[in-house]
């Protein structure tokens, strides 16, 4: 270990720059947060041209602090973002992302900023085309909890506006399918006939997600039992406070329905903890197990990075 | 047949009221159509205790100049419609129906109007309350249908913003499904993360919304595969003309495969031209064959219903 890398002394910023926040954190040497701060300076927020004026007004002092080098990871790699980074087809190992980090040139930056490409893989008969699928942010969050759970072969899900199953083998991405859950929720819940018959802002209830999950199990399709929604409402068999948690057991049960033919014995879930223990429950159903891992993975992903020439 | 249903006089005014549109037809005693209108005058516009007087603007010519009865069909008959008309439990026959018209107390009204009840059913496990289903007006379009079809067995298929799929067994509808594929399609389109791909104005494309359909059989998932119109316009695959209608097929695709396990060799489709033109595209992927009816199917219906009396 190089002098460097004593753990008293602030490393590596970490920063996860999504659509809708941006988030960061200063690690030692070690890889242990030493502070951690949040913004809600996502790049939808963020003019042209203004991301280096953004990231120094957050995280400069943290550079001029004795902080090294910088890596963002998230959609900050995208072509609305900071800088694009070309996707990494799949396969992609953690060589295979650190080699291909894109160093941000901007002569005001307190410290060197790389950004951490996002991944591509295609599903269906690639000669034919196929459909592409693409991740800006969760490769880096299932390579830090491939670390911290110390296993090279698994199936992450990363739940969200857009979820992500993915699979790991002999420590490479191999390939990965995106649900977009989340959107679909927020639009039902928020935008549809479904709108008006939930109370939205009711506590999870363990019992209505639980039946959304089995009644998406009966083969029907959502596009079916999302209307089911309505008329138990309409019937009064479901009040608006179940209803919320129910609609959401219909949509995540959904996309265990897509996944049920590939479904291994146990994931690993990397998410917010209200979100991922929904997951478990419903992974539960299925006879799936589970380990949860929070925002502790994006750091434990750009510090591996970071630290590549050492740990190769 | 009685004087007053010499074919060449008006005999009854045939009205579908639904949420967002209003339209009418006045029909002779042998069921042709001697004149039709519509208006923007959906039941959602209609202020509470309004009904009466939209009607008689709308209407009340055609009561003054020789109509003897009103029949009105859809939502008008709902919770929030003129005059609520209790459903109907599947199996439901024409008489069953024709015995369960509400009239509606109006001293103003020029002729005697009466509200068409809509059907339920349920879905799943009864005893343990199940998930219901309901309709209101397309009951109308399928008794019509059977009368111009001259069929009293089969599968109705009537595309919307609430699709329906009604199983007809010796002449009653014993059961129906519905998918909320109009709906999603505009949640998709007009509010999710593909609105920025998408040309929403664009002339439907045969070989796009084939394309959609093909996608849809993957057992991937609307979830997943609605994400991947985006992947496609995001490698520039697909443009955003065709991406509407290849949307329409994911969409409109994931119901035929909701539908597969209990897919006849063929279907009346009931419905708007274009519409109905992309769902005989569907299935003919699936083998199945198809006949169309328009809005002739209500007229048929709701004459068919008012001379019960007559047809018994």
């Amino acid at each position: 270990m190089s002098p460097s890398q004593n753990s008293a002394t602030p490393r590596l910023l970490a920063v996860d720059w999504g659509t809708t926040a941006l988030r960061g954190a200063l690690l030692d040497g070690a890889g242990r947060v030493l502070e951690e701060r949040s913004f809600e300076q996502g790049i939808l927020l963020v003019a042209e041209g203004g991301f280096a004026t953004v990231f120094d007004s957050c995280f400069g002092d943290w550079g001029r602090a004795g902080a090294q080098r910088c890596l963002v990871s998230g959609m900050a790699g995208s072509k609305q973002g900071w800088l694009e980074a070309p996707y990494c087809p799949c396969p992609a190992d953690f060589a295979a992302v650190a080699g291909a980090l894109v160093a941000v040139n901007a002569e005001r930056l307190a410290l060197p900023v790389a950004i951490v490409p996002g991944l591509s893989c295609v599903h269906g008969d690639h000669s034919a085309g196929g459909v592409p699928d693409v991740m800006r942010g969760e490769e880096t969050q299932v390579f830090g909890a491939m670390q911290l759970a110390g296993v090279r072969d698994g199936v992450f899900v990363l739940p969200g506006t857009h979820c992500k199953w993915v699979t790991v083998r002999d420590a490479a991405i191999t390939g990965f399918t995106t649900y977009m859950s989340g959107e679909f929720f927020a639009l039902l819940r928020g935008h549809s006939l479904l709108a008006k018959s939930i109370n939205a802002n009711a506590p999870f209830d363990d019992a209505a997600f639980a039946a959304g999950i089995t009644r998406s199990r009966s083969g029907g399709g959502l596009l079916h039992n999302a209307f089911g929604a309505r008329t138990l409402s309409l019937f009064a068999h479901m009040d608006a406070a179940a209803l919320n948690s129910y609609l959401s057991g219909l949509v995540i049960g959904e996309e265990l329905r897509a996944q049920a033919n590939a479904m291994p014995d146990s994931v690993i879930l990397i998410g917010a903890t209200v979100l991922a223990q929904a997951y478990q429950l419903a992974l539960e159903q299925y006879g799936v197990g589970s380990r949860v891992f929070g925002a502790e993975a994006t750091w434990a992903g750009l510090h591996a990075l970071a630290n590549t020439p050492d740990n190769v």
